[in-house]
């Protein structure tokens, strides 16, 4: 059984560490992969990036375990949703956003009530900052130890995000910058699907991008080696999404193109 | 068997990857679970402090494995120390201090002589920068393989870091910051465990920083919701100590904190 | 089975787990050990030095999987090299250079066109950017699970680096830097083996830097405690190679060295 695991906690701290040493004392045969735990702190919208395009590319079973939570000691949920045989244990805080928008049939719960009592009855009195050990690592656990059923409350609808749609009208995408990858590659909402030309990859298409340097045009292209070094594209991103780059440098820093900024495709 | 890695070689490098290869090649069994890699080069305080916050979490018998290491190539001993069926591996430097002060049936010994001649015997002539891989990881996977007893040597005092002690007077505690997290979290050596009021959270006490930004007061909140976004608070981490934040911002830059400065709460 | 992982994705984006998910899915029990991810961006010049110094500590048939592939979506081959019972597989654009130069058993084929062929099939029609996800994962993973012999193709010549040669004169030996790792340490392409010297360490040699802070002459000490704090020297590496250091201190930074920089080693 895999777990997945996503945090903003980055790598300095062991607070990673620590969870997966919560998960290994409840469930010592789950295998725990790292997804990222260098998510900006608190971008719920470019977890909701993470989560989506890795999902569809762990085995049956995976168990998603995302914990991006600006909400931690407020009253915000806990979030299980399941999908195609893989489920996310997360704050309910939109970070589901993007999956539920691709894939139709995900359904949400509540994790089970008296089951998180008994979790916050078990920890230290005076640990209210650190759900993720206290809460989301044994919950994920029991998950993988005993099943699903273990952990799931009643069917809740979940938060949900609007940076992360895309905007179809006549002749016209709009969408946002979602994720900002290493190489500084942006990614946007935009995506193929949402694009009748899909065999053409809509070559012929211009791309607006309204970021802090307006009136950037680019075309959409096949591959990084289809342009020169230092030069600036559009391209079908691994998962399906618009994503601007340029070739051998850092899209977002030489565009200025951040999270959340606008980006239009024009057919 | 789990062992845990602790070290500051960072993640740019191949250090961390090369002692996990050697620890498998003696105990194909061991689960390694990092902790982390990004210690402040040299800082053994923050690794103090990493490997106390994090020794409760992790089932019993994890043999924890910590190479900070600022003398490599002096004469600094190889220490094992043992508590509560779990175990530490680490350079004599201090690394066990925070551990010693807060478990008191710490007991500590140095790596067994014979063996560790062994192992300097079957290194490369010109190696050694790296005890890493070259002493400490066959250590902990001879530990995890066929037990302690075939590590351990005489039992020896520990070098101690008198900068992860708190000092109690009457109606004051004083400390210092021990580790700044990925957020800009600043964690004191000041314990829940040193004042009376547990039950109260000292909810009135006054907390002074002494940092390069002298005079801040600040109060003890619940947690980060408890104040509004930006606001700077005090509260009790997750592993009991008084951590220093900003709702949503970095404390240490903002309040201009470092490693050893000084803190006092005021009852 | 090990499936050694080293690429230049970095540790914010999913990608490096994605790559696990792939592998997972084909061989679940492959157990897969992170060299490091943060090579810097498509240099293949240090991927090629990571490669070699991990390689003799792996245990007998582990698989190397090195994905720096700054020729993703041009026609770069995909290539599987093999010596003393490890493989490595990877894009063919320099990687194994160093491994090639130091083991001269080292065996080089392309990977098997119809199984590629199948892989290429088999992805998103829109996917020309993460060969590391579609076919190096893939690869590896199938090696994994039912042996080598099932992914390689016809032999080939490799694509070879000059950068990671050391050029041997009378009096002289002269190389490049071709890591820089964490700490600033900058590790050169001079090899102890280089030398006759061996027993003495060259240690009345002197060492010439010739980075953008030039002039700089070292002498070549044991160990970093072998100078005072804040001090330069040049040492023989735990891979056998020269390295510049400053003790508790970054030499990158300090005497201006870059990959690639030249040094020449004065005997």
């Amino acid at each position: 059984m895999i777990i997945a695991l996503l945090t903003d906690f980055g790598t300095k701290d062991p607070y990673a560490g620590i969870m997966k040493a919560v998960i290994s004392g409840i469930c010592p045969e789950a295998k725990i992969i790292d997804l990222t735990h260098e998510i900006e702190p608190y971008e719920v919208v470019s977890a909701s990036y993470v989560l989506y395009s890795s999902w569809n590319y762990f085995p049956t079973g995976t168990i998603f375990l995302s914990v991006i939570d600006p909400g931690v000691g407020s009253n915000r949920r806990e979030l299980v949703a399941v999908s195609q045989s893989k489920s996310v244990i997360t704050p309910d805080n939109g970070t589901v956003s993007l999956l539920y928008r691709m894939n139709k049939d995900l359904i949400t719960y509540r994790a089970g009530k008296s089951l998180l009592e008994e979790l916050k009855a078990s920890r230290p009195a005076y640990s209210h900052t650190f759900d993720g050990r206290d809460l989301f690592a044994p919950l994920a656990a029991i998950a993988a130890e005993s099943g699903l059923s273990n952990i799931v409350g009643e069917r809740v609808e979940p938060v949900l995000l609007t940076e992360i749609e895309s905007k179809i009208t006549e002749g016209r995408v709009s969408g946002r910058v979602i994720h900002i990858d290493r190489f500084g590659n942006s990614i946007t909402s935009i995506h193929i699907e949402d694009i009748k030309e899909k065999n053409t990859y809509a070559s012929r298409a211009s791309v607006f991008i309204y970021g802090r340097k307006k009136g950037q045009i680019l075309k959409i292209h096949r591959s990084f080696s289809d342009v020169k070094i230092g030069e600036a594209l559009a391209y079908w991103g691994s998962s399906g999404f618009l994503e601007i780059a340029v070739r051998n440098g850092n899209a977002s820093q030489l565009l200025k193109l951040g999270l959340r900024d606008m980006v239009e495709l024009e057919l």
